[in-house]
């Protein structure tokens, strides 16, 4: 599985950026994203090299019916969402990766006349109220992620009273990371626990 | 505004990452990141100063009481999310800015003593409230993306029955991007409208 790290390096580049749309879309040659995307052949083959040693597309020998040389078709082999939340009190990055299996393909239907086929725009419908949820959904995000920042505004005035900054760490880590005990305070800011357990005993009165 | 290939370029360097994270918890001078992100001080100034350039942070004199010499604080100054949606079907990276006066900062208060202030184990109770409602929008959000490269495979599979490789863009087009009409849609792709219309024509029998 890819790191973020290296997730962010590869689609950090727009050329990159761009092959991927096009193999979302069908598979292509290099000499076809060369042309489609107006970037050089070696260039187009450079990228596609990167994003198959990450295992981010693949490739297959196209069959050949003409007796011609069989062309190398690259396909998109990823699955994953990346988020990126960043405000004054936050900066988060997240991957999350799909499990290739759980995408629903179905099967590949053969439609001899597309222009008696109101599948089209059905089709298109479709994506249309997806993306309406989708928005809806993005909407309700937005409103809890200024909550956080809220809440980790307040976290910020009250690490303010505190003269030590690696206290002020050890504070902020305990509100913004709840999902962590003592020992995973102490392992993520890469203290002893001895002194996460002493100031929060301090703060909270734990174990008195 | 940043763009978003600028802000993917930013954000994609660990260092970078790891200084607007030390950044959202409080204000940091160049000296005390290098020391507590164990980088080298010219490797902070130059990533400060293209995070200045891009206007993602901003700095201060602070005020020093003891006569010495006034340290330079820097903050962050940005407010969006980016989101990255990679699958067999789709490869799409969007950037959703906020107005930095949307996010509501509460008034600094003084707090004399954290020890009998039971605020912190409530702000950790509302931050992970607020982790469990962002982890079940996700789950929803989730379910929409898969079916949107459900319909996406299909919409594949329609244009496997074109010969035309242009011809196959504008289908998957029209199907994946409802919020364009025909002169979009050419603008979108750099087409004539009237291929586009043309194809639509044949399609759907529109105007007919």
């Amino acid at each position: 599985m890819v790191k973020l790290d290296e997730l962010l390096s590869i689609i950090e580049n727009p050329a990159r950026r761009r092959i991927l749309e096009a193999l979302a879309r069908e598979p292509h040659y290099p000499l076809q994203l060369s042309r489609e995307l107006g970037i050089s052949q070696q260039a187009v083959m450079k990228h596609l090299k990167v994003l198959e040693q990450y295992k981010l597309v693949r490739s297959y020998h196209e069959k050949s019916d003409l007796g011609g040389p069989r062309r190398r078709q690259f396909y998109p082999a990823l699955n994953f969402t990346i988020v990126v939340d960043a405000s004054p009190n936050m900066f988060t990055t997240e991957v999350h990766y799909r499990e290739e299996n759980r995408v629903f393909i179905p099967k590949n239907r053969e439609i001899e006349d597309l222009s008696t086929n109101n599948r089209i725009l059905e089709l298109r419908r479709e994506i249309a109220g997806i993306e309406e949820k989708l928005d809806d959904l993005y909407r309700q995000r937005e409103a809890l992620i200024l909550d956080k920042e809220s809440v980790l505004e307040e976290a910020r005035s009250l690490a303010e009273n505190l003269d030590d900054y690696q206290l002020r760490r050890i504070l902020y880590e305990f509100i913004s990371r709840p999902e962590l005990d003592l020992k995973g305070i102490a392992k993520a800011l890469d203290m002893r626990d001895e002194v996460v357990a002493n100031a929060l005993d301090e703060w909270l009165n734990w174990g008195r």
